[in-house]
């Protein structure tokens, strides 16, 4: 039987459940407006761990272990994890994994990560790989300022479209049965680059991609906007969210109405200095793991078309000239009725 | 239904058809005693590109291209596409995936990234999502030398137990139904670590994946060693592959009549000066796609047990003081009786 319908979106037959959703943040993520929605908010910035890069496999330690709490399994429970994270060579996921000692695939997707990892767990939930999956995502402010931009002791300022990596790790734990919101139909995204080189607005770069993922699903599932509670993109920021809704307003949809972007949602805009918002895997791996999904589980939201977006571009492609490509996978996650 | 047999091991249902595979190797490994198996040898490693990374992301081009042509389908008929290569922000399939825009999943699993895509391709299929995906891994010399080691120009001196990263791309196209070899089981790897720290001796950090993995496999399935024709991993090279060969004996278990490592046969050990072996993901990618695979159409093989294998560090994880984790997944590719 093919779960196919329409261009790229999988409707799933026997919809896993979330059985359990945890993150951990940093502090400046745990001062933001959705403080109260995070299960463990860092005093600093280390965990405990004498390097950023460590640090940040803590952090993915401590979203999953809390998640494997809530569900009330071990790691022998879990049939197959999916993470990825910014580093090169994904090596929070890769010492985190070792640690646990999981079956495991390795992704990246860059901040397009969590869906990418809630869509594979799912769609191998739903193909009758195991019950028990995990799906993990993170970002370290430290570490990625360090890869990707320049060491944070040199104190280069930020322009006005840059986004500020968010220090946050998040986890779901998806069953094949039982009760909770269920993931219903995935698509899968294409890569789309419109020519933007600016690596301070990746924003504006991803915006296609998610307009692309986004207005597919909707033909594909024969759904309109209206159909759900919320649609979120992962971390689109200011910029990209404004140009998102111009250009669904070109096809006569309004999405002002029931769209944000984790980028916007994770600090306040207004006083937390972070110019057009926040970015990075952990960003909307915590908001989903945290404000949305207990929204979910209180009611107060019962359809749920997660998108989150991935630039993936390297500093020594952009260095060659290579303009951004961009990426974004769409879950939808509903309550039953 | 469950389709989990043992501890790690997924039985395959619908068995997924392996309906073309072809590679594109490097000059060095054009000359090498699997010459006549390649599809497409470069002249030299540029493949009329102005960079490595660029002539990288070409050769997967080139790669899946001919597995498509020898398919009879164009991307149109996609509906996934898994590919992973060692780049930071694995580059070579992010904008290779964007040149296609064929719903992409993109992977980091190291050198284990071919049995990693091919493994996923395999259960998607399986599980019901699309008719038709493709599997790509890649890795080039030049591309990978001066990311994780010294520019070329340095002409730094390399340790005996150092192996040769591998000019290669490898591409399978699978499909739902069909005629030819079949994915059947996936076992699907641990992350293992025995703390082994020398970046120039990863086949032996690997070596315990494939150990663990492999093994795994044995007990999960109920087969013994001699029920596969051939078994190879990935890129161990001479010093991990002597050294997995060891560790089955202690088990009571005689590999040496019917398993073999990719890193041993890419080259002529003898002559072609690259120490311990071949490496890299397009190392296990091109001898599946180009020697293995072949003889199973031709039916000299009729049951592989494919297990590519990856070392999941960074310089910057070494740098801290970290040792090397590795990872292995086994795919079992079987012909009708």
């Amino acid at each position: 039987m093919n779960k196919k319908i329409g261009k790229q979106t999988f409707l799933l037959q026997n919809p896993p459940v979330i059985a359990a959703h945890a993150n951990v943040v940093g502090k400046k993520e745990g001062q933001g407006p959705l403080r109260e929605e995070f299960d463990t908010i860092g005093s600093d910035n280390t965990f405990g761990q004498p390097t950023w890069e460590k640090a940040e496999r803590t952090m993915q330690k401590l979203a999953l272990n809390k998640a494997m709490e809530k569900a009330r399994i071990t790691p022998d429970n879990l049939d197959l994890i999916f993470a990825g994270d910014l580093l090169n060579q994904c090596i929070s996921s890769g010492y985190h994994a070792r640690d646990i000692a999981v079956p495991f695939f390795g992704l990246y997707g860059a901040c397009s990560t969590m869906s990418e990892s809630l869509a594979l767990a799912s769609m191998t939930l739903d193909g009758g790989f195991g019950e028990w999956a995990g799906a993990i995502a993170s970002s370290h402010f430290c570490s990625a300022e360090r890869q990707y931009r320049t060491p944070l002791e040199y104190g280069g300022q930020r322009v006005p479209t840059a986004q500020w990596t968010a220090t946050a790790a998040g986890a779901v734990v998806l069953h094949s049965s039982g009760e909770g919101p269920r993931v219903t139909h995935v698509t899968v995204g294409r890569v789309m680059d419109k020519g933007i080189k600016d690596a301070n607005n990746m924003g504006a770069a991803m915006t296609w991609a998610a307009y692309d993922t986004i207005s597919t699903h909707f033909r594909d599932t024969g759904r309109s906007s209206s159909y759900y509670d919320l649609i979120v993109t992962g971390d689109l920021g200011k910029l990209g969210r404004t140009l998102l809704i111009e250009l669904f307003k070109k096809d006569g949809l309004d999405l002002s109405s029931n769209y944000n972007d984790c980028g916007c949602m994770l600090f306040d805009m207004e006083n937390q200095d972070v110019h057009c918002g926040a970015s990075g895997c952990g960003c909307s791996a915590s908001v989903l793991t945290g404000y949305l999904l207990n929204r979910m589980d209180r009611k107060e939201l019962n359809r749920l078309l997660f998108c989150a977006t991935g630039a993936l571009h390297s500093p020594t492609a952009l260095g060659q000239g290579e303009s951004i490509p961009g990426i974004c996978h769409a879950v939808a996650i509903e309550n039953k009725k």
